[in-house]
């Protein structure tokens, strides 16, 4: 594994390994001993063990913010132990180093190019079985954030693994969706977003979930009295459902994929 | 928002946020944006939800161990969908960016200078309702931290809103006051502090909480044997009570707010 | 306290603290009052409230994936009022700061050298009884860190404390050893190692544990089926029991110190 010395960028970390080992500071050891110049933030290591769809919409959610050339590195990895191929993909100038399991693909859509990596000098000398994250995703990815090119870790890919957001049914007069993320406070996510709603009239709208109906699209929680539910649009473009002062995932009871539809006109 | 390349100082970062989400995250993200060489600093996410005076006493007690010029963004902000003010607050050689409901207050006392953020260009291009820490303080946190003058967020403030922090009652031969934080580990701070122990004599001072009476005046929960209460000047020179290798918190029974008076002479 | 501008290396931060307080964030805001050039890492700060053991072995993991020169500050400290020594050890270009428990040496084999740390100049000017971590560690850290001779921290020292790894008896035709670690998936690790496995042949081991005897050495967990119990070389070198997609040490009730035997041949 060879030393760089150059400028080097940022590194985010997204895995479901939580605090209390030292998993995490093993890569952060490891990409360190690559570049001691790197920025390392860390995305979240809480996912729920081995939930994809959700360190997908956190990375999808996150990555934007951060600046052209940043590079994610995302380890879970329910399939570290099979033949699941380490990629990498490059989307809108970021950089996502991870398994080859759809967990990078939300935060990385078309265009995007791809590589399977297999740079064995990228990688640490040694190999686990099991500690993929720091054995080849952290060195891979200071490696790329310290400007190696990603031509250099591999072969490209053209069958990349996706996980898919399920989509909305537009209806004449209405739009049919589903839950897809709730948050600690239990403000839940639907995939209804600002798009479905041009040109329609806020005052018009109804969300029925969980065989509760909301009246009126708001522009925040605040907008309601204390203990009410309420919709609008969140922080990231997608309408949300929370119960102002309260939590909305445990008074209504919608689990992801609970179906949510809205009535407008 | 305007990209700076210029030396960047220290941006800490207290907030209600939680570890699960990536709220933090994007908070980083935007900052670095502006510029990737300010140094982020965590202080804590895992405030109680929206508990003002929790997070206005841990920032009391940790920002003063930053040095000069470091901006500390708070986000604990009940009110995100309110009117109340984002605002900057100057004192001692640091600047606090928060929301205008108290938080900042107790970590800068007077003399002071503060401001109501108003300057677009300091914010992200397009604001959401529910995410101002995004949005507004930390884009605004991390301009000041790479030398953008208080000056230029905004006009002048002169009323900012303050949490006060309970005062003790000083009587001939006693000081009443009351519990104000209890950390991890069970251990409770009181609002009375070395100063009002100036010239006391440690063996002569009992302390009386939740009806137990607690004898002398200690250095530390060292000084008494396991399982036994002690009181002590805590390492941020308030009086604590612990007990030794236990939980004096559930001992006690001694919420925030629990009356505590010290005898003395 | 002096303050230093040179280039300044990486300092990690290894503690049972938590994340609820403030006290991590006022030990980094001392180093960074120091030298606002450290690269501050956090290792964990969710180590079992005084378990020197469980801190020792998390140490032992991951400093060797740091670069030399690196200088980790542990802060698990029962003793934090009494009289144990504050020290620094240097062993394999790493330095290690903390309390002479024994919490730095499964980290730090010999040869090493160590120190007590007794110069005043290397500590906050006032030193509380309570807060070790922040008056006397993280800034001597901090100072060891920008290039600061140990030899500047105060007299060498030879019988420095340790805790040790307890040894596996090696019998013909087996090895006797315990459980030494479970993390946060329920993998147990123990303290047999993979030179205890040389030249043996997997398929002829078994492994007994809370009576249930495992078959064969495998590579990874996923090499048995979902549900089965596993045994192989984990990511450190040690054999690592685990239930594949389950949690072992729920399913064996294995604690820490549990009696594991290794057969072959």
């Amino acid at each position: 594994m060879a030393a760089h010395t150059p400028a080097c960028g940022i590194l985010t970390l997204l895995t479901d390994f939580g605090s209390v080992d030292g998993y995490v500071a093993s890569m952060k050891g490891t990409a360190l001993t690559i570049s001691p110049h790197l920025r390392l933030v860390d995305i979240t290591h809480d996912v729920p063990h081995q939930d994809l769809f959700r360190a997908a919409l956190i990375l999808k959610q996150v990555a934007p913010t951060f600046p052209p050339g940043t590079v994610h590195v995302v380890v879970v990895d329910p399939g570290v132990d099979t033949s699941r191929r380490p990629i990498v993909v490059e989307s809108g100038d970021h950089y996502f180093v991870g398994p080859d399991n759809g967990v990078l693909t939300l935060a990385a859509p078309p265009p995007r190019r791809a590589w399977h990596i297999t740079n064995r000098n990228l990688m640490l000398d040694r190999l686990s079985k099991t500690f993929h994250g720091r054995d080849i995703f952290a060195p891979t990815g200071a490696h790329l954030a310290c400007a190696t090119s990603p031509e250099d870790v591999g072969p490209t890919v053209h069958d990349i693994t996706e996980i898919p957001l399920p989509q909305p049914t537009v209806e004449p007069g209405s739009v049919s969706g589903e839950v897809i993320y709730a948050d600690q406070y239990g403000n839940l996510m639907v995939n209804i977003s600002e798009e479905h709603l041009s040109g329609l009239t806020p005052e018009n709208m109804t969300l029925k979930v969980s065989g509760i109906t909301i009246e009126g699209l708001k522009g925040t929680y605040g907008d309601v009295p204390i203990g009410d539910l309420v919709f609008y649009v969140g922080s990231t473009g997608y309408l949300e459902v929370a119960r102002r002062e309260g939590n909305a995932r445990h008074y209504l009871g919608a689990p992801r994929g609970a179906h949510v539809v809205l009535h407008h006109g």
